[in-house]
């Protein structure tokens, strides 16, 4: 499998996700600018890898640093850890990474130094295992043949393990459940079309790719069975933060009372969130729009609005797959009892 | 304005919609091969301009074979008027122009000739006004300072006129009312990005484009008023086949309890189709889809699926504003009372 992520002699190693499926580049990140900037242009993306990204952004730091003094070591990497919350406002995983770590490095006074690369091994292996656990517990909800709905990407390119709604799919298959997948394509960056697909097919699954505004024809021509997405935020009333146009597949999916499911590692309920009002919502270039078109670019000076995430209201969600079991509302009552 | 379609020394003379809004290119028509060819790529594409097409096509046929004798005439007449008729599928305003023509044709014996200039004209004529007297009807529905969410384009690119859903939104401009127009990029051709914006912005109207998956993100954000879309076929049930995303819209606008109306001229009814089981949907190339993004191109065999319409059910229809008219529900009753 691709290996999205990984650290050798002092760098990061990330694959190049805005190459995919075209091609398969690897970056080496040996500056947490050069990590920042691969960050922001979504050369790594995907919310559990984000925040294993971030702890190895911390391991690099720390190696950066290790030779200065203990004020200005630890002087360094806050100002690193303030440079990488500046990055994406929404994926809670990077902010719990990066606030553990600001709390650790605050609480310790003298000849302090991170056991860095434990810290980054350990997020990315309890994130492996923590999607093998949500597919032990979402792939119960999938039905031989399941004709299954997704968006955006949320399977090994996404995370440190096999992904959490396509950790489900990829499970389901491997059971012989035989699933067809379909996808919007994902726009403005085609993650459905480009990350996905790409996924899905070179492990031999079913998938198919549509516009995004296909949705609501897709659920009534072909009975879609259930529709599974991933979350970047969960608030602890269940309103959940996700890739632009999972509220639009919430409201559809309700529409023809097909059960809809959010797959998210526990890490991902943000406790200071009540509600989704407390969610922050990333507004992205414009660019990412109109630099694509018929002609490959849009001449205009049209105004384009190019929010990265919505929020699905807590009352269209019909679950959330976690990897210690499946919440069901009411989930005020419920989600204090997993995290 | 622009001047999508006009007929000149033997030529059919169209602007070129899929360089819009980079390059503003008119093309000549000299064949019904090549008028088949640019309704096929879209080059001109809105249903009420495809009848208009089709009228200026038989002009066009009429004058290329007016020296045969009257049955090669008319054997080539109709020989063209397959070709067209097999372009696409699923606007109606087609197959009324050329199943009228047919029947007229069919009915004549000896020396017969179409009055080809005055159909042509006629048609078109015919359908400017009646984009005006929709507008007249549809800007009862607009407040002052609305926020209108609209669907792909339906204006000057795609009419004979000023448009249907388009129209409405441009005579409530002209009248002051300072309307706000909120329009889904419409993948995979960006109707919505290139024409719709194009348009409007050139008339001076605050238009603002959005991944189509941003429809619910910004019914709730911005507290949209009203939607208007128009339409390519119309059950005697109302249920409406138009550009796909039509129907995702009209199942966002329910939930948000949004009126949602669909402008179109009373050609659009077809009165064979009883309900939408009976309006064919065409499928377009999966090339649409893959040849474009990030990189420019997805180089994957993944299936694409490309509906370029869907169908709207009457149930989620708040009116459709005719030249005749606001028909309101119950649309099997109130339908026959306007055609």
């Amino acid at each position: 499998m691709l290996n999205p992520i990984s650290y050798k002699d002092n760098k990061i190693i990330i694959l190049d996700q805005t190459k995919i499926p075209n091609d398969e580049t690897y970056i080496e990140i040996d500056s947490i600018q050069r990590l920042y900037e691969a960050i922001k242009k979504l050369q790594i993306r995907g919310a559990p890898l984000l925040g294993i990204a971030a702890a190895y952004g911390i391991r690099l730091s720390s190696v950066l640093n290790i030779n200065k003094n203990t004020d200005d070591y630890k002087k360094s990497l806050l100002k690193d850890i303030v440079l990488l919350k500046s990055s994406r406002p929404t994926a809670v995983n990077l902010f719990n990474v990066l606030d553990n770590t600001e709390n650790i490095i605050k609480s310790h006074d003298d000849k302090f130094r991170i056991h860095e690369s434990l810290v980054a091994l350990a997020v990315h292996e309890e994130d492996k295992s923590m999607c093998d656990r949500i597919a032990d517990n979402g792939v119960t909800l999938i039905k031989e043949n399941a004709k299954i709905l997704t968006h955006c990407n949320t399977g090994v390119l996404a995370t440190g393990g096999i992904g959490t709604a396509l950790g489900i799919i990829y499970r389901s298959f491997w059971e012989g459940k035989n699933p067809n997948v379909y996808v919007g394509e994902t726009r403005p960056l085609l993650q459905g079309a480009r990350l996905t697909a790409f996924e899905l097919a070179s492990e031999g699954i079913n998938v198919h790719v549509l516009p995004d505004s296909a949705r609501a024809y897709i659920m009534k021509d072909k009975n879609i069975d259930i529709v599974i997405t991933g979350a970047d935020r969960i608030a602890m009333n269940g309103d959940t933060a996700n890739k632009i146009g999972t509220f639009d597949t919430a409201i559809n999916a309700k529409y023809f009372n097909i059960p809809f499911y959010i797959a998210a590692p526990t890490s991902t309920f943000d406790k200071n969130a009540s509600d989704m009002s407390d969610i922050p919502i990333e507004q992205r270039a414009p660019e990412e729009l109109y630099k694509i078109g018929y002609q490959g670019l849009i001449k205009t000076k049209t105004d384009f609005i190019n929010p990265a995430f919505d929020i699905t209201p807590n009352e269209l969600i019909t679950g959330i797959i976690t990897e210690k079991g499946i919440i069901l509302p009411p989930y005020e009552k419920n989600i204090p009892d997993y995290i």
